[in-house]
């Protein structure tokens, strides 16, 4: 499995200086998509202005738009019945808007508790009402998913909520959790969104903001089953009402444009790769090599998470010191290799591999970790 | 009064096919600001990463967030206990913020409606407790702003909210309006923001969404006095939370860094004019020229403002009959005069003359109106 030849050719013709950016986010960006946006940025389209100047109710933006919408639907094979909207304010955002818009304050939602990312949407939504862990997995720092029988559901609950993918820890779920009939499943996808094939079906709602695979910081993806969206108290704020905002289809005020633009961009790319399945088999194949590397290692790097939890976008992993791991940082970054420090929370190392990071630069981070290892181990 | 040698010799210089550009927002941006943006859209400072592809945490665009702050702050001559941060959401997000932030649900706050903007800002904060029109002008259809003698005041309002400039209506204070002692006085100032030079210290906030005259659209900028902070719930969730978004420095999740990076640029460009009272003896130019057009069209043009409400920002007219008023729009649309047709609320035509719009552009239509006037009138 490889990235078609037609990127590869992108990539040699200009051969511009490129940082191998492990970056968590905002990521790294197909390059192609960066030359595009480069070639048309004073004149899109023949207008004579940049997109950027272009006003969101004109015929250009709005088939940008639609085409942005009709290609995600397509690539994640989004059902009819579904809303799609690109919002502001990122996953944090939503963390609040999520229980205003579909609990009454007296009622309890169910939270599955990976990381900071699952446990900070649990605090935000307890700020306005009752809310609670169905499971957690704290106790171990997050190196793990909970086991089914570990999950202790509210069959009263509004809505299970998830988080697919932990970008801080590197555990990510591989099948959705299992959730209780009439208790609709709600996902962060922020980390693993357009990675690979999801059964939208399954989904009540999928939100993600788009810096990690499918755009640029200032626009959040919200894909919204209809029916859901019947349970918006009428009241709420325009700005922070789903069922507003989708009905308006994302133009209830001027919605950010440069990077719904630069999103379109990143959908047409993933189509010509092939779709999510060719992603998906690319970023398995990543982060397959660097797995490696840490398995092969004799115990000097250590991954964070458990095997079976595993994440194919953020690779953490531990060396033997933290002084080992402050020089393994500062040595890869001045190889080009950039982003590799863990959060501090987990310590260590991670690696974002997201769709766009190619496969040269995962060799590399793989010759410099067996290189580092050799010299240093 | 004309733009400085520096910005006619860039254009001159590329001489790349620019519309004349009269959006209302998104609208026009300095040509210079674009051309770097492109420049280094694959490599920012030769990190061999686009600005979108570096992390919000990077010393990078630390760097560029703290310059974007301390121009703004100089351009406005913003003082010592005011924080300014960089948001999403747009004004419409602001709307709901306000009332949710600064008063309790059982207390009143005051606005002044002089036109769809204020009008929208009132029934937002209508939404989330007790809310009052101060005063209003809608019986002209926003043509003029109140006198000071008919505002009602609320002296116990918590705040007293007013909108500098009317986007679709064409309205605009020239002197903020008078708050009672110990009101707070709160603008949306999102379209003449940056186009003048403000007395910050008269406020106690000021929003504006970026993208008239100070950047793209995907970034909202807010100035709060730091004593205004404290009056804020603790319990607000994270991203509604002026106090804690200030205090994170617009960090406390990814904010939009495209826009930020875009918005600074717009800033140096406008330290580089000769700051705010450089640029708003240009746009009084800019006005006048356009407004004189309309004065001596004896008849044939009808300012849609009274003339001691003006707009220097948005000039809103009408023609004879809606048949003329849409043959000028698509006449000038074909001589590359874009953006020039009314908001339905108002009808007839609109010409936006933000901080951007070229002189050369203004000249263009003012001799369009008149030639349109000899052969229509």
């Amino acid at each position: 499995m490889d990235y078609p030849k037609q990127m590869k050719m992108t990539e040699k013709r200009h051969e511009p200086k490129r940082a191998a950016n492990f970056n968590a986010g905002p990521a790294v960006l197909p390059l192609s998509v960066l030359e595009e946006a480069q070639t048309e940025l004073l004149d899109y389209h023949g207008t004579g202005m940049s997109i950027m100047e272009i006003s969101h109710r004109s015929k250009e933006f709005d088939a940008l738009i639609q085409t942005a919408e009709s290609d995600l639907r397509e690539l994640l094979g989004i059902p009819t019945g579904y809303k799609v909207m690109f919002l502001q304010g990122g996953a944090s955002l939503q963390f609040a808007m999520i229980p205003m818009n579909f609990k009454a304050s007296n009622i309890s939602a169910d939270y599955l508790v990976t990381g900071t990312w699952s446990k900070t949407g649990l605090k935000e939504a307890a700020k306005l009402g009752p809310a609670r862990a169905a499971a957690s997995t704290e106790d171990t720092n997050f190196n793990r998913l909970p086991l089914q029988t570990e999950i202790h559901y509210d069959p009263q609950a509004a809505y299970l909520h998830f988080t697919s993918n932990e970008t801080i820890h590197g555990v990510e779920w591989q099948d959705e959790p299992v959730s209780l009939a009439g208790v609709p499943l709600i996902c962060d996808m922020c980390s693993d969104f357009v990675s690979r094939p999801v059964d939208v079906s399954k989904y009540a709602l999928i939100y993600a903001g788009a810096q990690k695979n499918a755009g640029p910081a200032g626009v959040t993806v919200v894909i919204a089953r209809e029916d859901l969206l019947d349970r918006v108290p009428a009241n709420l704020p325009a700005l922070l009402n789903y069922k507003l905002l989708a009905e308006s289809g994302s133009m209830h005020n001027t919605p950010p444009t440069w990077s719904i633009y630069i999103l379109g961009l990143v959908m047409k790319w993933l189509k010509s790769l092939g779709g999510l399945e060719v992603i998906s088999q690319i970023n398995a194949k990543k982060a397959g090599q660097i797995y490696q590397v840490i398995d092969g290692s004799g115990g000097f790097y250590r991954g964070h998470a458990k095997l079976e939890s595993r994440s194919v976008m953020n690779v953490t992993f531990r060396l033997p010191t933290e002084d080992l791991e402050n020089r393994f940082a500062k040595a890869a970054e001045a190889k080009g290799l950039i982003g590799l420090k863990g959060h501090r929370s987990v310590g260590g190392l991670r690696a974002s591999l997201y769709n766009a990071l190619p496969l040269e630069s995962v060799q590399a981070l793989a010759d410099f970790m067996i290189e580092f290892q050799r010299t240093n181990g």
